[in-house]
């Protein structure tokens, strides 16, 4: 059984979608729709379901800071297994076809921060209110009886909950993806084209540490994908860092490179070592 | 006239307020209540207002992206001019005194998984709402003739819109702080405690920059304090980076390990050197 962040629509079953259909998977998995990212992630790491879906980060609004937390606060068991990235495309879902109409548009408040521009220029007097889901949005906007209220989402979300498109493409900036992780609880063979993520603590009395640790990849020619700080959630201005790195954790380069700072880190754990996205 | 992210009675309310007693301003000054943080630094931009109060970091949730986005979309002329550090202490408000009557909770969503906690160990079936900010929950139970709704907010927001504290402290986390800094347009004079925030992108192509500007403050005795990187909205696995360093720009070390990085950067804003603080 395989879990992700719902509702069905939701960008999160888009990537899921995506990761079946690029690997071939034609077997019709069950799934298991969650109503947060530390649902998904609890089940993975209770043997409920095989594997999970969740955003890690999006081209536009930065890290999706509870998956990074919740990959560090469960026991070592759940990895991620594979990357997947997906294009968002937001669209304005509503029934009616007269944008006059509308006097409120709800939907999450990056897919409202996200459409901005557009926003201001059509529907400048508009209520903005926000939900916890773009999903939830299309659906409450399915179940009403007048077109008064428009919401944001994927075309997806638009046609399950069979309300009309009144017009795709929204977002601000064109250039919008969304990286998304499938965890488990495997480690995938070495595929050549692989991503490892690490994430770590550095003694706060030893502010060279990180500089030490970026180090050590540069001179072991590790290229490093990704660098994001967390809090650490002990005392302000105390950070666990996650870092993306090229490679697999059998490369020697890497082994090498890691073996040379894991006595720096003041906390360290290894996230997986997983294939890029390349469909 | 100052401006801050509203309503009376939010965190960044209280920040201006312990930024005033720190500062010993007496001066009745004129306050700008914004519903945005985006309308406080657009404020400030356009001359309308001398100063704002943005959060711009929680030792629970991390960086609060919008303000580091709109620090580097506006002209050179905004900059940091003072750090404000506040503790977070959530309360449950409520006008009922028997927890059973209560049936819903609205908060803003970081409050609401700051005091997951207690929410699930004593209102384990309850609905929660999210709101957009903490004091738009308390005002909406101010305005509820029965007490079936409980917000969670500071106890200030609490004072302002009459509504009993029915616990203090529900955080999980008992040691949370948030950062915030005052802006305006005006470089402070070097305090000897200063500190100084900047931003930069790295060449894409040229993965080796950022370990090599890190090495140049690190060379040149300069701490770091704090890095975090946001998304350059341009390409997934692009970034900005906001560096905070001990120190004042006019500092010659600071000046020197500067000026052996800035041509490596593709883009590059110094956001303010500022007074840490201290009070």
């Amino acid at each position: 059984m395989i879990g992700y962040l719902g509702p069905r629509g939701s960008f999160t079953h888009q990537a899921l979608l995506a990761y079946l259909q690029a690997t071939n998977n034609t077997s019709t998995l069950d799934c298991f729709e969650a109503t947060t990212i530390s649902q998904v992630i609890d089940a993975v790491n209770n043997g409920k379901i095989k594997y999970g879906v969740v955003p890690v980060e999006n081209s536009i609004e930065g890290a999706v800071g509870e998956t990074l937390d919740q990959l560090i606060r469960t026991s070592q068991k759940v990895t991620i297994n594979h990357e997947i990235i997906i294009p968002i495309e937001h669209c304005l879902i509503t029934k009616t076809k007269n944008l006059n109409e509308i006097t409120k548009v709800i939907a999450h408040s990056q897919a409202l921060s996200q459409c901005q521009s557009y926003l201001k220029r059509f529907l400048p007097n508009v209520e903005l209110e926000p939900t916890t889901s773009n999903s939830i949005g299309v659906k409450r906007v399915s179940e009403l009886t007048n077109g008064n209220v428009a919401a944001i989402g994927p075309k997806q979300a638009a046609e399950i909950y069979k309300v009309p498109v009144y017009e795709a493409g929204i977002n601000d900036e064109k250039e919008n993806f969304t990286r998304f992780t499938l965890i488990g609880t495997e480690t995938p063979e070495p595929t050549g084209l692989d991503k490892t993520t690490i994430a770590f603590g550095v003694p706060y009395d030893k502010p060279g540490t990180l500089v030490r640790v970026l180090n050590s990849f540069a001179s072991n020619n590790i290229n490093l994908t990704r660098i994001e700080s967390r809090p650490s959630k002990k005392a302000l201005g105390e950070y666990i860092f996650f870092i993306d790195l090229e490679g697999h954790r059998n490369d020697p380069s890497l082994k090498k490179a890691l073996s040379e700072v894991v006595s720096d880190f003041s906390f360290y754990r290894w996230l997986g070592s997983y294939p890029r996205w390349n469909p």
